[in-house]
């Protein structure tokens, strides 16, 4: 057991850490060398091109040689609170802004609570204590006599601590409601301060049945022509373009190596770049390098044009789904809330994501395998959360010393040394905790796909679900149980429902010193690094020695990628829990939890302005997941605080207690009533609104420039010139008006076109989009990054 | 423990009660005077209007004096088959239909499950059983030698049970399948099928916001203007007219008197009725009694006036919901599916119920307080469902026969004759538990009205979900566990979660016997009970001879009202899950079972064709609460037969059997997601397909006729004329083209005409719209008769 000593040591070491990191971050990010990995927000939103600080000579390029700047190294928190929640939302989107606004609401709970709980509970927890009486053996640590453990059974003093939680209870829902109120209605501002948006009229189509005598494409014009007449503009079918992808990627790291030689020509136009011609450059007769790739491009190129023209021909690599759009945001709100079909398993409506936010793999699943899907993966997460707690309570029996010094009886001289000793109670088992938890959300993420979403957003969502009960059964469950002894889990199983909030309730003060440690080495020292940005610093100037070769490279190893929700929310939730849970059984936890809010919020506040860059924008869309979740919380610690006082013998407080999860789950039932719709569905009366505003500014609307390619695949953008799509769009508005009325990437006279002028054909395939490209680029970097390299 | 023996004298018992009641029935239906209670439905469609075998003499009008008639006293039962399904929803509707076959739906489940258990599992229960070899004593009954009670633990013959367990779900899931698709597309036909009818154009709103300066009527007039253009026709608002109801109650009373005196002065010229003036007509001056009442009339019409121009004319009366009517079905379906006002607590659309299904008193509650209403009422029908158990427990321990030798020793010589003992043992403790069910559905269906659903139709559905929890509970847990022993409710309170179903699974076989005497005095005799309508017919003659004195009179006193849904529908689920769970466990029970279902199928199908006249129709929506029930039967059956299988010994089958109850689960919800819809939406497909098709059969289709006054309050019906209500259609045309644009009951210009013409408007009063004031007086009646009436 860890003794108040122990906090401290590792207080003052997690804090030592944590300081580390920030003069290291104060340092570093004042180098221009380092300036795109600090900054990168503003390269991408081209408010910066080159770094600020570099001084004319060479060596200023690379370090900061005003010491001027070095002596304001903290001057970046000052600087992260200037800008304003409207500059914040214009600057990096509503999901950030919204993001920041729950430490906010960590802060605004917790500081109260802490003020109010120190002052009231711990005079009544300390004076005339049990466990000043007790033997010094079985003391569990000094921080229990600042506990609810310290007040003897069936004493009067547990009137305030259930007058405490009741306080406490009524100011959480007190700002959770002011909260859901202020998130809903900024979610609707914001939605309507939009300009006009390719999503705001168009709703994703999926289960299109397959009628055998049409095409898909048909068969969407003629029921929504039929069912939506007065609303119905166009449509987009979706390609399956996995294999035409592939080609892209290829083709794109080709054009990368033409850069580079071309640009390395230019340079030095007094050697020829050359290379051989064999296996991977190494092998072969040596040709030049600039001819090379442009004779490889013009192959893939008519590889690509074969595919293109196969998909566009072939019905079967139409998948059954399409994007729908409508003349008016009215007619897509109807379509997106209303159901179609007879058949309820057919023609299923939704909103269209972003355009960027689309996960286009998963857009072809039909109906009967989402459900089995989703099905199969629940029963996985179940295994998954339940059975992960083996290796975890192995490890942490591990980290408990008199384990470890079983099993290496060699290191007892070491870890007897007070110091150590302490050091590693403190430490050891967060951390084991932490590096087990780092190789999930990977696996959390690949399930969440298998189940079939069709949003980035949606996916890290429900990642960000299935995590946070990870961490709910494993870390809190799992280190209360287990870590006092491992045989309780058995018993546990066994127990009358009854019987389990008071075995969870009893351990839980006992646990306090342990989830003080855990929010310190988690918390504070993790938010710490999370500012340094040691992972990214490291990999880019790798990547910039050895990969980087064009402009294009630079800016991708730049790309700084969104805030990881799915990792970063479940965390927060916790520390919710934890404040809740421990608000009156210890209250001495309550300052750790508040500081570590304070800390991230100033610390996120700084990355949201000035690293990330969100690859979507759900306006807000997890809010409803994060209230949902601090009610959680709310009812476990009223559950729990009933458990704790049953033991303490203190019944006849059980009925007080008893009125709170009912409050609570009413409390949520009106506030879901009230708030959620706001964050499923478009309002008719805002969406006639915003038709009306426009039409009276703009006379004439025209929706088909803007909807034209909005829905096509990312990557059949990718070598399609302006001109091209702009030909298209003329095309297809004369043909609206004859029969088809499609303003989609319609195959039949696409490919007539291609026939007619195979020359200009080729023309069109090179290299002239390079924004789009990018766009796409970042998507698939950012998911593969967030999978793959961010994990140890 | 009852024996063979008990079950057989309890079994002739209950059949002789039943062929007794059948018989008496079989007499009682062809006596002329009788036939208004055996064959109200055709009176009340018209196609008959005097008793059918009702000779020309005075005696033949009373009793049936052609004995041919009496030897074929059974062809109640071929005649019932008569009529095809398409007959009996065009003769009773689709409710009715959808209700029997249920009853079928029994049969084809249980039938074939009796056959292949009685073939299968008997021979392998009954051979080289364990209870042969026990005590005499010790052995329960005959009845366990045939269950799996039988079979010795870890006996590799439980390998039969599990793979009986695993066939007889797969054919429940085949036949629920089955019968959810034909239903769901019985419904859409149904809708599809019907006339043109107020319901499909009307979307009911409600929580409308109070603006001060604007009326209810002008604000739902703007907003839906504005928000629907195209589509929005016109409105009606809701009166709060509690007050006035009884009024028109009072008044129709006086005009009953009325017109029993005129009758009476027109039968006996000679005589002029007369009497007292004063209290209850006991004192007073004699008076003229025709020219009383009209004077009474006269007076009370007077102030109807007042009150009537009250409501229309106070702002207060008109509560903040409205029926809002569109110009195409289409233009409803997407009102009632899609949000309209920022606010989702505000402007709350849903399809509005049939006229005649509104329950009108809830039409106000606001959203905060029907949160607050659910809400309580959840735990107070916890309460309700678990705090019940106790009286029954404790009659139940008075029904055993040794716990009422204990209470009134007097008894003993009595009882312990073995006629009357056996008699006893099977009839007492189903008894006891009839009669406390019987008091129940009243204060069930109180409980749902204040919950505030605002159709008579959902709240049946909801009284009848109650229903089946309390049964759930007390019925079928309760016999179980405080049937065996009143001390295991305490320890069943102290158990871990995975002890419960072993407790209860070890329970169920002894448990059988209960249950079947439950099925023959509930099922056999409660339906033949049924058919003979003991009650009503006596109901219906003491009216006759005392309180019935106009044909009016008598045609109410006449009127059977609905099937009676909140009480069959739950014992109907009881038996279905009587039988999934006793199936493999004592098949024996499954004849009983079986029996049931025919017998009752027989009856029912009698009854809707010739008694019961429904008074909403809802086209089957009870059909997902039924499926749902049978699944949850089905998992409940799962979860004991584990149970019972890990007290055996069994334990390698657990595996096997876990796979169930998840397989169970998929299939229901892949059964929700294909077919629910169908009961909750009307898919625009459909309405744009009723739309397009009445256009082109119709080209000027005029809406305001049928919705003009469809959704105005019964009782502002009881006392216009016909005339009146022309003459304000064809103002509020007029009306409509000018500024209002809505066809509701006006209450400016109404009030204005009651004005100019003082002397017409009391004409208007007189009574002369009998079947409006029918419809509502039976409206009434029909709550009131289930209310107070039908419960002992």
């Amino acid at each position: 057991m860890a003794t108040v000593e122990d906090i401290g040591v590792s207080a003052a070491f997690n804090i030592l850490v944590a300081f580390a990191f920030l003069l290291a971050f104060a340092l570093l990010r004042i180098q221009p060398i380092n300036d795109r990995v600090y900054f990168p927000k503003w390269y991408i939103t081209g408010k910066r091109s080159s770094p600020r600080h570099a001084d004319g000579d060479f060596v200023g390029k690379f370090v900061n040689l005003n010491f001027k700047t070095y002596l304001t190294f903290l001057n970046w928190m000052p600087q992260a609170l200037k800008m304003s929640e409207a500059q914040i939302i214009e600057h990096a989107g509503l999901d950030s802004a919204v993001f920041l606004r729950i430490y906010l609401l960590g802060l605004k709970i917790f500081v109260p609570m802490a003020v109010a709980a120190l002052m009231v509970l711990i005079p009544v927890n300390v004076s005339h204590g049990t466990l000043f009486s007790l033997n010094k053996d079985l003391v569990a640590s000094n921080i229990d006599k600042l506990s609810i453990s310290n007040v003897r059974s069936k004493s009067i003093k547990f009137f305030f601590h259930i007058l405490m939680q009741y306080l406490f209870t009524f100011w959480t829902f007190y700002l959770l409601y002011k909260e859901y109120d202020r998130v809903a209605s900024m979610r609707l501002r914001f939605l309507a301060s939009q300009d006009r948006r390719a999503e705001q009229f168009t709703v994703l189509v999926r289960n299109i049945p397959h009628v055998s005598s049409y095409s898909t494409s048909d068969s969407v014009e003629s029921f929504f022509k039929k069912n939506h007449p007065e609303h119905y503009l166009c449509h987009q079918v979706v390609y399956d373009a996995n294999k035409f992808e592939k080609l892209v990627q290829e083709r794109n790291r080709l054009q990368n190596w033409l850069d580079y030689n071309q640009l390395k020509f230019e340079r030095h136009p007094e050697k020829k770049p050359t290379r051989k011609n064999g296996f991977l450059g190494l092998c072969g007769e040596i040709v030049d390098s600039v001819d090379f790739y442009k004779q490889q491009i013009k192959e893939l190129d008519k590889k690509l044009t074969m595919e293109r023209q196969k998909i566009l021909k072939d019905p079967m690599s139409i998948m059954s789904a399409a994007f729908v759009s409508f003349s008016s945001r009215w007619g897509a709100a109807v379509c997106a809330q209303t159901q179609q079909s007879k058949n309820p398993t057919m023609w299923l409506t939704n909103w269209a994501p972003e355009p960027r936010d689309i996960y286009w793999k998963n857009l072809a699943i039909p109906f009967f395998s989402l459900t089995i899907r989703r099905f199969m993966i629940s029963v996985a997460v179940f295994a998954l959360v339940f059975f992960y707690m083996i290796p975890i309570a192995f490890v942490q029996s591990l980290a408990n010393l008199e384990g470890l010094e079983k099993v290496a009886p060699f290191l007892r001289p070491v870890i007897e040394l007070k110091f150590i000793k302490s050091f590693l109670q403190g430490f050891l088992p967060g951390l084991a905790l932490k590096i087990f938890l780092l190789i999930l959300p990977r696996i959390l993420m690949i399930m969440s796909k298998v189940e079939g979403y069709v949003a980035i957003s949606i996916l890290e969502r429900k990642t960000s679900a299935k995590y946070y009960y990870f961490m709910l059964v494993n870390v809190f469950l799992g280190s209360i149980i287990t870590g006092t002894a491992f045989q309780q889990l058995h018993a546990f199983l066994h127990q009358s429902p009854a019987q389990i909030p008071r075995t969870i309730g009893v351990s839980i003060p006992m646990k306090a010193t342990f989830f003080i440690t855990y929010i310190m080495v988690d918390g504070w020292a993790g938010v710490a690094s999370e500012i340094l940005r040691l992972k990214p610093l490291i990999i880019f100037h790798l990547k910039n020695m050895f990969i980087i070769k064009t402009e294009r490279d630079r800016e991708m190893a730049m790309d700084p990628g969104s805030v990881d929700f799915p990792e970063t929310l479940p965390s927060l939730q916790l520390y919710f829990l934890l404040g809740l849970v421990y608000a009156v059984v210890t209250p001495i936890l309550l300052p750790f939890v508040s500081v570590f809010f304070a800390f991230a919020y100033f610390v996120y506040r700084h990355q949201i302005i000035n690293v990330y860059n969100q690859q979507y924008e759900s306006a807000g869309a997890f809010w409803p997941h994060v209230h949902g979740r601090i009610i959680g919380s709310l009812l476990i610690s009223h559950l729990l605080l009933m458990g704790l006082l049953s033991t303490k013998k203190a019944a006849k407080s059980t009925p007080f207690l008893f009125v709170l999860p009912i409050l609570t789950i009413a409390f949520h039932k009106y506030c879901k009533n009230r708030f959620e719709p706001a964050f499923r569905n478009y309002p008719l009366e805002e969406a006639m609104d915003k038709d009306t505003e426009e039409q009276s500014s703009e006379s004439d609307v025209n929706l088909k420039p803007l909807l034209a390619d909005a829905y096509l695949h990312p990557i059949f953008h990718s070598f399609e010139e302006a001109k091209l799509i702009e030909f298209r769009i003329n095309k297809s508005q004369a043909h609206i008006l004859s029969r088809l009325g499609n303003c989609s990437f319609s195959p039949s006279h696409d490919v007539h076109h291609q026939k007619e002028e195979p020359s200009d054909n080729v023309h069109h395939y090179e290299y002239e989009l390079p924004g789009n490209v990018y766009q796409y680029e970042s998507e698939v970097s950012n998911n593969v990054h967030r999978n793959d390299i961010e994990s140890p």
